[in-house]
């Protein structure tokens, strides 16, 4: 598979819209980091040192034949959703790694390396491992809605697959070592990503979040640390990774996160029951322009896809699939637009392909059987 | 047919969408102003007297003979579209006589007259006598599209049927007599209700109408003098009554509108040539809301309405007839809403019933074929 096909491929099944209170929560992410014991940390790291470090993680992953179709013949190995395969970052173009980060895949960080940094990534895009962002390794597992359990469980999988070939820098003292000391400890960050658009209308966001802050559990935008709350999404994680067992982190992170949800919930009931007609004329507008406009730029768009998804998470618009929503946050980002292009385009012109993407994935059905232009 | 069944009858044929040049040019009006020769015009008359006049209008009438059922037994006299008939306003409530001002059949003035006014009107609406409002008679013929003598004859068709037994006031230097001096001699305007999206989205309404008002041309909103240019709607009109013969009249009119017509027709091409992505979004974004709103202020649906429109003369949006707009122009109106809804209505009732009408004359065809709730 070429970079090209990862970015074009289909969304990752962490996008499907199912799983636990997937009406709040979109998706779920633990992300473990590690490094190796005898490698300074990848920002004292020279190239060959770099190389090093991805040629260990490379070797450290399952082996697989794949006949000369290139499909792989073995089944995934130690429970894992299918193959894992490292690609150097080199071999993707700028285009491309920002791609990789509207697919929650690279952190922006990572997509700025040029050389000696890598990606691990399994099919299905749940599996995700940066080799030399600010550790050696960060392991990340993405599933759909409220699965702290499931998504911690991956990452440990994984975990322990490539701790059978590498030897980790851990203290017994301190448990895994860093580069940055906030991630020293479990080295786990858990996080909850959650769309709270009754939240942000009746403005009761803010001071939840100070709350949050209260019993160390922090919220950052769509694309994490330092990026702006688009679409009414949010990203709820841990600040904690030392002197607390996972466990112990997951269960808080877990309960504080059920409490955001039920608070968006009673908010969307509350703002339903007595402003039905304000809702129902918001959510339809959404519906209207969407499926009509012929050119929309990327925060218009998450902002209505936005109203729309509360639309079908409160019944008002029954016949468009919330997974619709969720691919579309991914598809219509800019990168993406222009990889699927495949060349470089104008905001204007990425406003028009936008646009025409969203009509094709939300009317695509509808406009066939009018047998009218999309 | 009563009051209310005449304001909830469908759209007058004038609203047809049909006729010359009917993609700027709506509808096209002559309005004759006639005084009994031997009563004191209107203002200065008490209420025997305009009893009188009103009696006078009603027994000039062609007579007519009705079935059991109410149907006209009778074809219509004359070469006129259908009976006359004449209601008191007292018999119309206070909401249907505004509802008449939004079917154009009334002026705003005449609305408030509590008692001792009447209209005459024909089955479509083609033709509509005002008594006494500022003059005894206010002759007005309504036709679809640019069809200023059709309107003329049509107009004089009804004149000389009615002189042949009301004793006019006319002066054989001056002319017709008028309570206001400015229509005095013809006692005729003539206007063309024209739609101008294109010219005010280009911002050279202003110094065209400008340029009108110096060849003795004036330029007004939906609803005549004083009243708001709505939905890019304008009504161009003479100014000139004495001195000047009607056919003088109307042909320069015609030229005039025919300049205006060519110019917003320019405006329309060239727009669209140059920014093709601008002009379909905002006409895509206008249906989209106009078919998925659940409440639209007048306002906001009116200069939707108008690049709605647009859309269907540039066909960009093929699949809506012209006819929708012109009748959803009217039918959308504060006091046709109440009237239809058979009572008084707050403003968010209104919006509310308006999004659903326009909804239903929009996506009702298609909706049925969906087989989903519009």
């Amino acid at each position: 598979m070429t970079p090209t096909d990862i970015v074009k491929r289909p969304a990752g099944r962490w996008l499907a819209g199912t799983g636990p209170v997937s009406d709040v929560a979109l998706s779920t992410r633990v992300r473990l980091a590690r490094n190796l014991a005898d490698l300074p940390f990848p920002s004292r790291l020279n190239a060959a040192g770099a190389e090093e470090a991805v040629s260990r993680v490379k070797s450290a992953l399952p082996a697989r034949t794949e006949d000369p179709a290139g499909a792989p013949k073995t089944a995934s190995p130690e429970g894992l959703p299918g193959k894992l395969q490292l690609y150097r970052l080199s071999a993707f173009t700028p285009l491309e790694r920002l791609a990789l980060v509207e697919k929650h895949l690279i952190s922006p960080q990572h997509a700025r390396r040029e050389s000696g940094a890598a990606v691990v990534l399994s099919d299905d895009e749940s599996v995700s491992i940066m080799v030399n962002e600010e550790d050696h390794l960060r392991i990340q597992c993405l599933v759909s809605g409220l699965e702290l359990e499931e998504a911690w469980q991956l990452a440990c999988r994984v975990d322990d697959l490539l701790e059978r070939k590498l030897d980790y820098a851990f203290d017994p003292q301190l448990g895994y070592l860093t580069a940055c000391p906030s991630n020293t400890g479990t080295g786990m960050r858990a996080s909850v990503m959650v769309h709270l658009p009754a939240l942000v209308m009746t403005h009761q966001h803010g001071a939840i979040f100070n709350a949050l802050a209260k019993v160390g559990v922090v919220v950052r935008g769509l694309y994490g640390e330092g990026t702006e709350a688009s679409g009414n999404i949010f990203q709820v994680s841990n600040q904690t990774t030392l002197g607390q067992p996972e466990q112990e982190v997951l269960s808080h992170l877990m309960g504080v996160s059920m409490q955001v949800i039920e608070h968006e919930r009673a908010a969307r009931e509350r703002l339903f029951r007595e402003h039905p007609d304000l809702v129902e004329d918001r959510v339809w507008r959404a519906y209207g322009i969407l499926t009509s406009a012929r050119s929309i730029s990327s925060q218009e768009a998450m902002s209505l896809l936005s109203d729309l998804r509360l639309g079908i998470d409160l019944r008002v618009i029954p016949h468009v699939e919330a997974r619709v929503f969720n691919e579309l946050l991914v598809q219509i980002s800019p990168a993406h637009l222009q990889v699927v292009e495949g060349r470089d385009l104008e905001t204007g012109q990425r406003d028009i392909r936008r646009a025409a993407l969203i009509r094709q994935r939300i009317k695509g059905g509808e406009a066939r059987r009018l047998d009218v232009k999309p």
